[in-house]
């Protein structure tokens, strides 16, 4: 573990404690991992329990950045200041092992501890959208109508600190026990990723309204 | 709604609130979801406060079986019989639309509320655990070497009922408010699909060790 990039984590509840090789505290790789996501998983506790429900995100700086209608019972929630957990898990390929114990995933997630704030001052709450859209499609907010007053009050938008956050990588190849390289068993990794397909134009698109350059490939 | 293939949520705390019309709680609708993805947000209760922890998963009929270390916090947690909501995510595209309120993102999500019971007995457990493989890498489970019983003895495997689980789908194009559709700016959907890469041979395979035909394309 390379000391020079690999801080200890931030508090003890943020510790990777299964495999604590793979635990890595640095901003560098946290911020990388969040930076190739757009979509988070959000935790926290109602009075039925437990809830995880998926929301896209962006990073303002030491900030993740998620939002959603005023009306929404999670956002609700969280607006009121209660312990949250949001993950980010990007994954990278199935680890394809000569025992059926060491089959692994290829992945790369963070994990935020932490309490969420509202951001209610209205152009901040507006740069605030904007980082999240162009956290997605980088490029698309110089060409959209904005939000009006009404459409910023009716979205909640919340800030979650990266004070508490860990990532958690595995790379490479299967790691099998030594006797069990003598089987005839084919071993390695099938990569998965992410792509786009062609965009698809909205039916009722003007005809003067051209593709934009960021959706070009 | 279809009534014919759209039923009703389960018990309250199921039922999908916001956009209500997104909600699906047929059982078809729910399993093909769980049946694309391998990766799912596990979110319970700890000690520190919520927490979202991303594992494989694979379908037992009416059960999603997880699984882990023996030694794992949240498998110990889990195990016994706290309550937990696993979280399931595909994402099928980016929604452009005219104006910055209505983008969105096309998905497909299963909500499971309840509680996980312990696979305890032996012959059980390792057919959850070839379950589990062959959800991932279907024809996997024939090729590798089987789990020992020592293996079995430090894994846990767990059952995660199906009764409480709701589906949430956004398809299609942006709808956007009636007057932005004069406006010239490209609307549309930009689609997003998982896909594999060319498998990646461990080095330490042995010659005779040739690319099982579920990896070749």
């Amino acid at each position: 573990m390379n000391e020079s990039t690999n801080t200890g984590p931030s508090t003890p509840r943020v510790r990777v404690k299964r495999l604590p090789d793979r635990g890595k505290y640095d901003r560098e790789t946290i911020e990388a991992i969040l930076d190739e996501g757009f979509i988070c998983h959000v935790g926290f506790n109602t009075e039925h329990g437990p809830a995880v429900i998926p929301t896209a995100y962006g990073r303002d700086g030491g900030d993740l950045i998620i939002h959603g209608s005023a009306a929404s019972r999670m956002l609700r929630d969280l607006a009121g200041g209660i312990d949250v957990c949001v993950t980010v898990t990007l994954v990278d390929g199935v680890v394809l092992a000569r025992s059926a114990f060491h089959h692994s995933i290829n992945y790369r997630s963070v994990v935020i501890y932490g309490r969420a704030s509202v951001i209610a001052e209205k152009a901040e709450k507006a740069k605030a959208l904007e980082i999240l859209t162009e956290h997605i499609i980088r490029g698309r907010w110089k060409d959209v109508r904005p939000p009006t007053d009404k459409e910023l009050k009716g979205t909640t938008v919340l800030r979650v600190p990266l004070a508490e956050a860990s990532a958690k990588v595995r790379v490479g190849p299967p790691k099998d026990d030594e006797e069990d390289y003598s089987l005839p068993i084919w071993a390695g990794v099938l990569p998965l990723r992410t792509v786009t397909g062609a965009p698809i134009a909205d039916e009722r698109n003007l005809p003067e309204a051209a593709i934009p350059e960021y959706l070009q490939t």
